[in-house]
């Protein structure tokens, strides 16, 4: 009974997240989803590349969060527009909530829109929200081994960030197991590694993200 | 529509666990329900806490991981019975499999049974397993907000474990926030600060427990 229900659920988030896709792509808008535990640090990645990106290059912020405005707040000092969806329990957003979030912003002025996702190794991963690619979060602090442990994401992710690179040598992180199982989970998926409290190691991701953004205008 | 049915799955779940609370209390068994973020350290409480309590005190484990027996196969040096559930996929453990659970162990020798919940600081909360307590984890790197981000678990936990204490200075965690958004939250649920790696700090959770488990003899 239930099955079937999920079943539905899952259906009607497909077809919004179709619809979402078209929309974006109609739009030369790419949409991308930040996935991550919580604390990870997603909300400082994304501090760190609006302020490189720069106010005049056409970034919007989806912003998820159970009950709060917290990370909202943190990113609204950027000038880029943003919108909170509050999941009031929710453990994930889904391609209805985004799609009435896409709403709220002029889509011609937009090139590149981050959705933060709850923070939520689990659920996320199973909700296509119509983005142009999932970004996986992890940081050394974690522990390495969360891409076997929650192979979904990873195998899915079309770029890993691993932050909290300068906790590294104050934990028992093995480095060379957790590229190993990432490595078996997705042999050739990106990886940057990150402090973004530190500001080290972004400008591989910087430059992987202008590349994306050039493929799309080629396109 | 789905929202029915989210609570007839919820009521059912809380028959099951009124059931699993009742054969706990039958048996003198008491559980606890541990939840955090992936990767704050339960697993790593859970082995020093194994260590110290020893083989003859009556522990039992229930493993809940979603796809791995990573979690489990670390615990198992420990001679303690464990059962593990994999959730394939889903994102907290419920009653039913508890209940599962719990038909693997010979209750009458046991006294003391944890349950090592997904990594997740959202659905664990929703879901009452029949546990004796809740009890929270939260780790230094994840960042000092966790408590006013995902109040229901604070709240419900009867005690909090703040670990990692040992990576405290080299991350921008402001104690003093944690501890007023903590206790805005939950001003009287007692708080212990470890170093579950280091070995640290453990101390006042010990004491914790054996009182916990002292007042259990004395029902």
């Amino acid at each position: 009974m239930e099955i079937k229900v999920m079943k539905r659920v899952l259906d009607r988030n497909q077809d919004k997240a179709e619809q979402i896709r078209a929309l974006l792509k109609e739009n030369h808008v790419r949409m991308y989803n930040l996935i991550s535990s919580p604390g990870a640090g997603k909300t400082t990645l994304l501090e760190q590349t609006c302020r490189h990106l720069g106010p005049d290059y056409g970034v919007g912020i989806i912003e998820g969060d159970v009950y709060t405005d917290r990370d909202a707040r943190r990113l609204q000092s950027y000038g880029f527009p943003i919108v909170l969806i509050n999941t009031e329990g929710g453990c994930h957003l889904d391609s209805n909530s985004i799609s009435g979030a896409l709403q709220e912003f002029n889509l011609q002025n937009l090139r590149l829109l981050f959705v933060e996702n709850v923070g939520n190794l689990v659920c996320p991963s199973h909700f296509d929200l119509g983005e142009t690619s999932k970004i996986a979060v992890v940081s050394t602090s974690e522990g390495d081994d969360k891409p076997i442990k929650y192979p979904m994401l990873f195998r899915d992710a079309r770029a890993v960030v691993l932050n909290k690179m300068d906790l590294l040598e104050y934990t028992d992180f093995d480095y060379n197991h957790f590229i190993s199982d990432l490595r078996q989970v997705n042999p050739t998926v990106p990886l940057f590694e990150t402090s973004s409290t530190k500001g080290q190691g972004l400008e591989g991701w910087f430059h992987w993200l202008e590349q994306e953004m050039k493929e799309q205008m080629n396109k």
